[in-house]
């Protein structure tokens, strides 16, 4: 017997929600013992979810944790499904897992569980820890040590997870030094905008070092800022691709390993239900479309909220949002609110209500001015405060609405303004999630484009007004106001702060780079300035290289100006 | 010659205040000379300030440090204090310093340099890096992995940064090892709540281990959320303390150091200007008052404000910050605002204009019915959302006044509110800095009544008023609220925040230590719930062992409940 058939299952797992990530676990067995597999395995932390920050620490937690793990060894088993070796990410302990309660916490660890019949059967735990962008693996995990080889049939699979394939030595070198048939690797691995087939490229780089194939399983889904990006894969130990999932959403793959010619093939009967093939990959922008209202679906969902409320100001931002809101989670669970005050222009509010139109969503329009006056009589505000005071009102508008009938409130700011704090805070910053934070202005236009441009494909309602898409960005908080008043030109704006923010370039070297010293000066004042603002904003997908919050870390205090040499 | 003057500079820098920094070094380095010193220390990363975060991986700021570092050994020659040997935290690399901008970046390291006769002539890097609590020393630096020792008139110095003190093995050793003369340790240690003397306990035992005296060197002055001990001290190679500096305020220390019988004294001339002696410790409710008190004024100068402003409502919480504000910056540099609504008691509105008097900060009266009105007259809100309102008419008064006038709005949330989530977000959670976020409400008492008794010992006039220590706490945004509507007692509450917050412990280890069982679950199912609302809360002073914020890093989406077994 020198054929494996191997499942991989890129499911979504919700942190904390054990139960249910036990039960997608099950599911995934079923199905995976209907396609006749012999070896199913999940993602990275498949049962605490990923990534569990803090909770890592607790001792309740990590038991509960193990316990369950240890419990769907048993639950297979009554199901029939014992003969199914199932890996398994889950959070485990060092030493013992039988410590009381309150006793010094064991040392947490990022693990791979095998199970079967009915018994946990090997452990092997992540190696290489990462520790930079969003990831803090060295505060949560001690890293393990040893290669973990599983037996099937006479053959031997070797244990990696995530980080361990993106760097040298360790799990990869182990897996050719014990002359393993499979290389299977479980991941965790974010969404974040790629140069060219970067996840390919390494699996087959890394199928090549280890002389073996090598089976790639992601997780999919939503967790705070981030989203992860499915796109599992199988290659030979040649390197060829042989099956590769959707990117983003839930996905199955039912493969063959001939573990004597060490190559891989399609099942060649129908394998169960199983859809097996190699999944095209989707252009970038679509990706990101994609990324961004799965991030937004699963804040919703996984928070127990049914729906959400943001303001439509007959902008590009807010009508690009409540595209996105739309698409996540069906027009009828989105309110649009059109707030105008009096320097609302015409074409402001004619563009809010055919946004909502055009989407189908519900929509309000409550007007500012009374509350406004309101505040301005007792305290005779004038100049930025007054523009701020409209933008409050209508923080205060939203949050009351969102109290009284339980919607989420979406801010619909983008990066670039998050970059250079245009934006009030406690006014338009509003909000339990930002569904665009991370987008900038000239990627907010595109995605806009985008999206009309694949309606117009399916023969459907453009759901964002071309009006929005072509005016010039306006605040409206003083009579004629544009963006373009107080901000650079978006389009070099943007490329400025690609190169400060995302690739953290000091100013010298952005002016040698060819732009404008004065420019790059003021963008980089604005830019420290706002990083208090920045520290109350809400959460938001993360889509490029280095999203602000924990993937780009600095102190409010700081009296560090870049200068020129 | 045996005997070497050691002078330690107990200072407070700025975070990327590079010139500033170098300015104090002089400074310090001129009062050494004066006091006849032949080696002076300041802290741990005294040149760029601490912590800096992720401006440690930008090229542009470590050559800046690193510049201004070497450039600091030429001053000092030219102002004919070559001949002082000055130890000086800085960021450094571990690679070339003259690599041109834009080339893959150097390995940052966490570094103390030796200046001497207008050269760098030695550097050493931190070895052991902390990554728990609020340290991510892993993510930003490289660890240094030899030992430095520095020739002093034919004695050796060996160096040690920080956590270097705090790990068994490594530079300890070294010293002991090296024979050295003195072990020389800067630090960047922040200030915590301690059970016992910690700080003192662990000089010993290293001096001892060390074989040789031991000198720590601390930094002071709040930096975001966190305030630095200074407490910086002298022991002998038996473990005896023979100086020791003020708690958390700059101070000098200068002693001789008799490099053949390994003891430490007190300079018998005059020293110069320095006051040398063994500094008394502060009671710990005084450390901790003092703590709020720098904290909040080091947020407010080294942010470029003058002026702070907060909600003055008659209670317990807004009349301490006031108190801490008036302590901090002034009475003339705080405003106080009374927002009276039609629930707010005719005793709030006297003890806020009380606490105005008795501090004779600057006190106005904003009542909110005219803004509560024109917000339910458009959308009619009624219960929770109208509680809501008002808090949040509040926020945006304080936040009109402040972008009208300047003032940096004080947000006057305690822990205990913070963790249950009894406080609305966008109301009295606004603000640039919350003082009292980490103090717990039964906390809060305390410091109201020892801050009273310490007016009462130098004849002054108590600042808070008895009423809003003595009434029993309300948010008064309903008709006869009271905290204990919604919240179990403040005694016990805390008891059980401070098992599951600072300690972590889970629902089963609280139960077992004898709480009830509905009390923990309802209050672990708060806390739980509202880590949303402590995203978007402000900083503020970490004076627990573990403060919300970065010191406990949990996901929002989260389903885990802390269940019983």
């Amino acid at each position: 017997m020198t054929k494996i058939r191997l499942a991989l299952a890129q499911v979504n797992p919700t942190v904390g929600d054990i139960p249910g990530n036990c039960d997608l676990v099950l599911e995934s067995a079923r199905r995976a013992h209907r396609a006749g597999a012999r070896l199913l395995s999940l993602p990275e932390m498949m049962i605490p979810g990923y990534p569990i920050e803090d909770l890592a620490l607790r001792h309740s937690f990590a038991s509960a944790c193990m316990d369950a793990t240890a419990g769907l060894a048993t639950r297979l088993e009554n199901e029939g499904l014992g003969d199914l070796m199932v890996v398994v990410g889950t959070l485990s302990h060092s030493g013992r897992t039988d410590t009381p309660v309150g006793t010094p916490r064991n040392e947490p660890m990022n693990a791979a569980w095998v199970l079967s019949g009915g018994q946990v059967v090997a452990r092997y735990a992540k190696h290489h820890l990462p520790n930079y962008g969003v990831f803090d693996e060295y505060r949560y995990f001690v890293p393990g040590d040893e290669p973990c080889l599983v037996g099937v049939d006479g053959s031997e699979v070797s244990l990696a997870i995530c980080e361990d394939l993106w760097q040298e030595g360790g799990p990869v070198t182990w897996a050719r030094e014990a002359d393993a048939d499979l290389l299977l690797v479980l991941n965790g691995s974010p969404y974040e905008e790629e140069k060219g087939d970067v996840r390919l490229n390494l699996c087959r780089r890394q199928a090549l070092e280890a002389g073996c194939p090598l089976a790639y399983v992601n997780m999919v889904g939503g967790q705070d800022d981030l989203v992860f990006s499915g796109d599992s894969m199988v290659v030979d130990s040649t390197g060829e691709l042989k099956a590769r999932a959707k990117q983003l959403e839930p996905d199955f793959l039912v493969v063959d390993l001939d573990t004597n010619t060490r190559t891989v093939s399609l099942p060649e009967d129908d394998a169960g239900e199983a859809e097996t093939a190699i999944q095209p990959r989707l252009d970038d922008i679509e990706q990101v479309y994609l990324a961004l209202v799965i991030g937004l679906r699963d804040y919703v969902v996984k928070n127990g909220f049914k729906s959400v409320i943001l303001g439509l100001s007959g902008g590009i931002d807010s009508a690009l949002v409540a595209a996105i809101a739309c698409d996540a989670l069906g027009a009828e669970n989105v309110v649009g609110v059109s707030m105008p005050s009096k320097y609302s222009s015409q074409h402001s509010k004619d563009d809010a209500s055919d946004s909502a139109e055009r989407n189908g969503l519900v929509f309000r329009v409550v007007p500012i001015e009374p509350m406004v006056v309101a505040f301005t009589d007792s305290l005779k505000l004038s100049g930025l405060a007054e523009e701020n005071l409209q933008a409050r009102v209508r923080g205060v508008i939203l949050m009351g609405l969102s109290n009284s009938e339980g919607h989420l409130v979406l801010a619909t700011g983008n990066k670039t303004e998050l970059a250079v704090g245009y934006s009030t805070i406690y006014g338009d910053a509003v909000g339990g999630f930002a569904p665009i934070k991370d987008v900038s202005k000239t990627q907010v236009w595109e995605l806009a484009r985008w999206r009309n441009t694949q309606a117009g494909i399916r023969g459907e309602v453009a759901p964002i007004p071309e009006a929005s898409i072509k005016k010039p960005p306006s605040a409206e908080l003083r009579p004629d106001q544009l963006d373009s008043d107080s901000l650079p030109d978006y389009e070099v704006l943007d490329k400025v702060l690609d190169a400060y923010v995302e690739q953290d370039r000091g100013a010298s070297h952005l002016v040698e780079s060819g732009f404008d010293s004065e420019l790059v000066q003021d963008i980089i004042r604005m830019t420290d300035a706002a990083e208090y603002k920045r520290r109350q904003y809400p959460p938001g997908t993360k889509i490029t290289l280095k999203a602000f919050g924990r993937d780009r870390r600095l102190p409010i205090t700081n009296r560090w100006r870049e200068h020129l040499r």
